[in-house]
């Protein structure tokens, strides 16, 4: 299977869990269950799932009675994006080319959707009756590693931090740190989860925490690069002199070739790290690349 | 100790174990932090944690190393009061007589110090340095209880269906269900993790969950009640009629002598889930009284 076969295969194998799993639009609370699903299901690549499963996978588990588990990831990303869009943080009237969430169900019901999907992924995590084969220390970890990586010190101080550095020059060190919190900390944890339902040796969860911090990375860089050369083609120009002046980016601050550089670079650190891995990697591999040269 | 000494005393408790458990308002982050602390620390009663506490005490628990678990109720409830007050939800500018959160540190960072404190809840529950000698299915049992109490079946969903039912008229049954999920299900799961806590048997289990809506029945009644009776005692006439128009409540559903027999026979009701408990419980008597009371 190449590796879009594969994503696409996973990716249907979450849709699907994720609509038995969520709840139904019924009740007193449908239209609340409605603007859950709303943006759980308005489509998106599933890349954070996909990595959890994926790293079972390369240690040679079967990570199929674990999809609950790569569904809680999904449903803190989707909250994460609802929250983001809201227009008191980037105001932001599309997602995937859709209204984002506030337009369809207003503005509370959308901090409500962000919550519920926030507190449902623990509720998923905790619940003994799915996933019902994990042992209940690596549970426990693995809930301690999501909420560590999305919480303050982690997603949420990401975007704090990205609010209130609005407008401001920033230096290149608070940037880094901005990013690894706002987008690498749940792609780590991603990972991580998926490190503990393979059962890692301390060793192998090292590596793939590092492997999961490189491709964090390359994911942020290429966004970057991403809206530069996307506006480049749209407009026939290039605005890295704009883009520097209102926000501290990779090619504004290291410019076009250099910032390939570095997210190639980070892309090979990814591989680096899963050297002592064998062939059952090789799709956290793939994803690897696939990470810098998607929309390519 | 009277029940008034006891509530302080073990108030003091939480709120130095949430002091010293809390983010400290340092490095990039320091004002992300300083917005949850603010929240965190201006005041309250902390009714669901001393709940949590006297639970496992009527158990024959110490509760003292289980202090962090108690905590994360308080973080939990400080979170719902922040989204709660936002401009688009219900616009309050003062919480126990000081700003609200939003009036503070604007909009953006209140919706992030609530996304925060909740995660924390999470993070306190599942680490297991802290409350270290709770094994890990009790552990998994307290957070599964908690998180289905406030998600989109509990707490969020109460509040979106409060959202919802602004300026209608609803039924009593769909009143009823708004509370217990807005209001009753986060003091529930408080007794309920106590109960976990103290080792209970189903039937004490069973009990405890009985006493725990009951009271928070009790709770809401009396909410309603207090904003009536304050209400008249400020502007020195009755309102009943003005509030039936724009709210159901029980004074409006019931008028004033009937709702004061339903909060009395709520609190009788949590009386008589304790009849198998011995004097450890007396506490939770009190607490159960002292909600009726309170204010009078």
């Amino acid at each position: 299977m190449d590796l879009k076969e594969y994503l696409n295969s996973k990716r249907l194998d979450i849709e699907k869990a994720l609509e038995a799993l969520m709840f139904p639009e019924e009740g007193l609370l449908a239209q609340h269950m409605a603007s859950m699903r709303y943006s759980l299901f308005a489509g998106g690549k599933r890349i954070r799932p996909v990595l959890c499963l994926a790293t079972a996978e390369a240690l040679h588990a079967d990570p199929t009675p674990y999809l609950p588990i790569a569904c809680s990831l999904e449903c803190i990303h989707t909250y994460s994006l609802i929250h983001d869009d809201l227009p008191a943080m980037d105001n932001d009237d599309l997602r995937r080319g859709k209204p984002t969430n506030h337009k369809v169900f207003g503005e509370a019901e959308a901090i409500l959707a962000g919550d519920g999907l926030l507190t449902f992924a623990f509720e998923l995590l905790s619940d003994t009756n799915v996933s019902g084969s994990l042992n209940s220390n690596d549970r426990i970890r693995i809930i301690h590693i999501i909420a560590k990586a999305v919480g303050s010190q982690g997603m949420v101080g990401g975007q704090a931090l990205d609010i209130a550095s609005e407008g401001k020059a920033i230096p290149f060190e608070t940037l880094q740190f901005l990013h690894s919190c706002k987008t690498g900390a749940l792609i780590t944890a991603s990972v991580q989860a998926g490190a503990v339902i393979g059962g890692a040796t301390e060793n192998q969860f090292k590596a793939l925490t590092t492997y999961g911090k490189a491709i964090g990375l390359a994911f942020q860089i290429v966004d970057d690069l991403l809206d530069v050369e996307g506006t480049e083609e749209e407009l026939g120009k290039a605005v890295g002199a704009d883009v520097a002046l209102n926000k501290a980016t990779y090619p504004a601050l290291f410019g076009l070739d250099e910032t390939r550089k570095k997210a190639i670079y980070a892309v090979d650190n990814a591989l680096a790290a899963l050297e002592g891995f064998d062939d059952n990697a090789d799709y956290l591999r793939e994803l690897a690349k696939y990470i810098y040269y998607r929309n390519r």
